[in-house]
């Protein structure tokens, strides 16, 4: 490993500040390489956080942070700020269980004033900073004590610094946000921080126009114009309404105007590798408090480490890996992930249908839709991150007979939630959802586990909700959700590789009937009903059992909506035991299974135990999946033990009866 | 009522197409006054239809409706629409049950391809319809069929023109909807109605923008450039891209920028009253394809219709009313609403504490902001038709100490679902949720139920969620929300008047024990356990109950979450028949019961019935609150009926096993 002995005498941005400036290239070299080792050690999220260091390190030098509020973007792009706010000692548990974050998280650091994880709120949690700093400042200064002490300035003057990247000015939440910043007044400064690729390239008019703008603007001539700026400009700015929109309309060297229509002054393009530019820069937009101000920063993603530049979005998140060869250190598996899976059988599917097609939310390789892409790709849509869109653009080409198929993370779904109320389910549109890392995900952490969307949609009418308990099952829900079209259907299912099971020749992919299960193993005295992705744990629990004499049954309903009311009823009737399993919230699976046996009668006559196995209601930290899975207690042992629980429950309660 | 005799002979747009030009002026006033007096024997939206009576009759003109694709946003202003597309015969049914929805809606009629109703779906729904065309006509082209009879055709000249107003132009949905087309290509129009009045007046820096572009172009001029454009077009502009560039240039006479970046070309400002102007640039822009196109027309809310242009925001929404003295034929009641309940009260918490502030997103009479705004501007936020930025922005002053309420309708905080989940409770910020118009909400139908906010909110970790009895209960849970500060919080409450019982004095209002509910009336055989707006006709139930010899208890859980478990299995124990009563759809209060008493054991001895009531798994279309109910089997005869079943088999039970 290199040495870093400027980053060693860093621990806080104040240790930052008291260097000189001339210092701050090699710090940054040296942030640069310890970010690399870290995420070498880890995994994690590399190029966004590469692309960075200077920015991050510019704007914790300029600004006095924490006191002034800093607020990351989604957050992938925040391990150099970690580094630089406390936790380098840590760095090297990113991502792992009981380790640091891989986001930005206000119980980690009061550096990290506002979570994030998905895109596009930062500018939206600033505005609301800012107002609250505004308001207090204002009751500060009407508070008799404080009118007594001066006043005025307790509250007033913090920064709210949001950085965001330009994937994220697709999602319209980043619109509406700047919307109403750029009418509401007060100091706000929105960093743009353009590297013309946000997890994939990104996509839309915005993007061709920063494009334009960042193309427009000459770094050379900034460089000049900025050095003679700062020599122009008197020390502090406030109160200089007037002067700073001067300076603000003499910095756009660009473009600019979409940001100042909606309200901003507009700085830049600047580039953002460069401190000699962003330094100067962020200390003059620091004092405007008039209006908000967009600073438009141009990175690039991985800069600094070749091995990341070139392979671009391979190396957006990464395995372990070793940093001379950039060689990822991946776990071999014989079964073919999910989203593989899915992806593959889409394909068949579009191969006998042409009016099938595919739609991504900018998660085209997270979601497979890549591999659709490349077979088809004028019936491939990246609608960039704009999921609210990309569900009502679904249902607009559903209405015309067209086969969409959304293809989002679980998680990601829920801010399109109004999105199919409205417009899928409540006009019966036949929309397909493929919701990808259904359940709990791992190192990204509870941030986008999946983990309410049965709840959330199954109490939707006419929605039709599945979820597979291994990969074949994946394959014949894809099928069947192509040929369904009476109502819109979502299948779900998990995050990273299948159970190793035999797969279907394309050929014998069967179609599944709508609203029916399957018994896998027959018993007599417990009955597992599994949805979802523990079907593999509830087969381990029932040899658990059967190893204990208890005779197991164990059900796959594969729809929780319409639920497979004959099978539950006889299975209801014929044990004593009935357990539910799923990977997902309360409200969900098993809710509505204990919803119809309440309406049908069958827990009347108390000859049944039913207990219901979800997710459990605290938000889980990142980990392994199966450490997670643990945590929530939904592995086979704890299926196990819940059924031997109600069992002797159930034999007490038969003796009282007796 | 005045004659129509031109009106009298459109049945269809087909109709409307056999007349002269120089006939539409008349047939607009026709049209006008056969609105307005529909609406006044039906109540309504009035303001929205007048104001585009000349547009929609425009359209329908020039383009070839149905065959050509209308979709209009919100769906408010849809009522000269209806007229003009065979429902005028039905039109004096407006939002009556069985009668015309007062939305768009696709079951209703081919002339609504799309339904709407809340606000900024129509460019998403548009652009798939557009897109399903492109997709179509090109399978057309390659089909060797078609290759046969020529081809190419079938599909791809049929235009998609969506019709969206300036308030709708707030919403982040929108922008996502536009950055996505103007990177698209293909024909598409988007009319921008713009008329400085959605609802209440538009907030936000678009707003001021198109205040601008309007201002800055000259109908006077624009009348001649139009003559002269239409003089030099070819009489067919398909595949011109080049040309139509230029001329798309050319016509930009006001601002337009912002659009002219986000990919579109921008055409306007156009007076949308005069047909002279409109008819020519719906016949030059009809033959755009090569971009989408944003027609920008400046209306007048209410046009024609002297009263309602005077009375503003007063007469968006109507009930039935005297045409000549605009007066309003107003039901009577001795109760106040829920809405001015819970208005009043959250100015009286404001009284007390300074760090509480209001959060409406473009509804601040609906919500009842419009009280607390005039009471505190400065702590009260419009921040447009932005849920997903209202939540997260309440979040941001949350994290900085402050106290927001956001006051939305429970159907619209469905587009803030991501921001509930990822920004407010994952992070434990306590935002305060007043849910307005929680569970059926009469003549707005389907689309605005407050259904299912209590399955996809306790479902959240964190969340604590109420719902009020009475609306003296709303004075209590709005105190409550106020002081508790540990979680975010939920209180969601009907829409319409309150029960008339007696109300809190200001500094008499209790503040309610977190997760406690109350026993309202003590019996010992059946218990009626409600969550919300059912609790008076749990109580006539009891008393039909009694009457037929059953001691009922009723008790008021209050809380969702946390559940009242002492409460609820003290419940269990001392009742053979337990009936939950909630105005939700099934995932909600009723389902977290039965996991209770399940995981609980309370359920295994067979000692007790449940029953679950709840909203059904339909959507259920407009009528009067009390006929939705009726239909949804949630009236006091319904539970009574419940009751007395469960109970029988309850005791059919018994005697099996006695």
């Amino acid at each position: 490993m290199t040495t870093t002995p400027l980053l060693d005498r860093v621990v806080y941005p104040s240790d930052l500040r008291t260097l000189a400036k001339s210092d701050l290239r090699q710090l940054c070299d040296e942030l640069r390489s310890e970010v690399i080792d870290a995420v070498s050690c880890t995994g994690g999220h590399l190029g966004s956080g590469l692309g960075v260091v200077e920015l991050t390190a510019a704007i914790h030098y300029v600004y006095d942070t924490p006191r002034d509020r800093l607020i990351f973007d989604v957050g992938h792009q925040c391990y150099p700020h970690k580094v630089l706010t406390g936790r380098r000692e840590r760095i090297r548990t990113l991502r792992q269980k009981d380790g640091l974050s891989g986001f930005t998280k206000r119980s980690e650091s009061p550096y990290d004033p506002f979570g994030a994880a998905h895109a596009a709120t930062s500018i939206s949690a600033a505005l609301g900073m800012a107002v609250a700093r505004d308001l207090k400042g204002e009751q500060d200064r009407n508070s008799p004590d404080d009118a007594a002490t001066g006043g005025g300035a307790k509250n007033d003057d913090r920064r709210v610094i949001a950085v965001i990247g330009d994937g994220s000015m697709s999602a319209g939440m980043a619109y509406e946000a700047m919307n109403n910043a750029g009418d509401t007044g007060g100091q706000l400064t929105v960093i743009l921080n353009d590297n013309e690729m946000s997890i994939a390239p990104p996509v839309g008019a915005m993007s061709a126009y920063l494009a334009r703008a960042a193309s427009s603007g000459s770094y050379q001539g900034f460089r000049n114009l900025a050095k003679q700026l700062t020599k122009r400009l008197p020390p502090r700015l406030r109160d200089m309404a007037g002067k700073a929109e001067e300076y603000g309309r003499a910095m756009v060297t660009g473009g600019g105007t979409l940001f100042e229509e909606l309200g901003f002054y507009y700085v830049g393009p600047i580039d953002g590798h460069n401190l000699d530019h962003l330094l100067p820069v962020l200390e003059n937009v620091k004092n405007i408090t008039d209006r908000p101000v967009l600073v438009h920063v141009v990175t690039q993603k991985g800069k600094g480490y070749q091995l990341t530049v070139d392979k671009g979005d391979k190396l957006h998140a990464v395995s372990k890996f070793d940093v001379i060869s950039g060689e990822e250190v991946k776990k071999t598996s014989n079964a073919p992930s999910y989203t593989g899976v899915f992806a593959g059988q889409l394909i068949e599917e579009a191969k006998k249908n042409e009016r099938i097609v595919g739609i991504t939310a900018a998660m085209p390789s997270g979601t497979g839709i890549d591999k659709f892409m490349k077979e088809f790709p004028d019936r491939t849509f990246d609608v960039g991150i704009a999921e609210q869109h990309a569900v009502t653009f679904a249902a607009g080409l559903a209405a015309e007979g067209m086969v969409p198929f959304c293809a989002l993370y679980s998680t990601f779904l829920q801010r399109a939630y109004d999105s199919v109320v409205h417009d899928v389910a409540l006009q019966n549109l036949p929309v397909r959802f493929a919701m990808d890392r259904a359940g709990l995900v791992g190192n990204d952490g509870a941030t986008h586990a999946g983990a309410y969307d049965t709840a959330y949609l199954g109490c939707l009418p006419n929605m039709v909700l599945m979820a597979c308990g291994d990969e074949a099952e994946l394959q014949a829900m894809t099928r069947t959700a192509a040929e369904f079209d009476e109502h819109p259907i979502g299948f779900r299912f998990p995050r990273g590789e299948g159970m190793g099971v035999d797969m279907y020749a394309p050929e014998d992919v069967p179609l599944l009937e709508i609203g029916k299960g399957r018994i896998v193993a027959e018993g007599t005295k417990v009955c597992l009903l599994n949805f979802g992705g523990r079907l593999g744990e509830c087969m381990k629990a029932a040899d658990l059992l059967e190893a204990r004499g208890l005779s197991t049954t164990v059900a796959d309903a594969r729809f929780a909506k319409p639920l497979d009311e004959d099978l539950i009823r006889r299975l209801a009737k014929e044990h004593e035991v009935l357990i539910s399993v799923e990977e997902g919230s309360i409200g969900g699976f098993g809710s509505f299974v204990l919803e119809f046996l309440n309406r049908d009668g069958l827990l009347d006559a108390g000859a049944l135990k039913v207990r219901t196995m979800h997710l459990p209601d605290i938000y889980q930290d990142q980990a392994s999946p199966k450490e997670m899975y643990e945590e929530a207690r939904l592995q086979a042992e704890h299926i196990t033990e819940q059924a031997l629980m109600a069992f002797g429950q159930a034999a007490a309660a038969a003796g009282d009866r007796a």
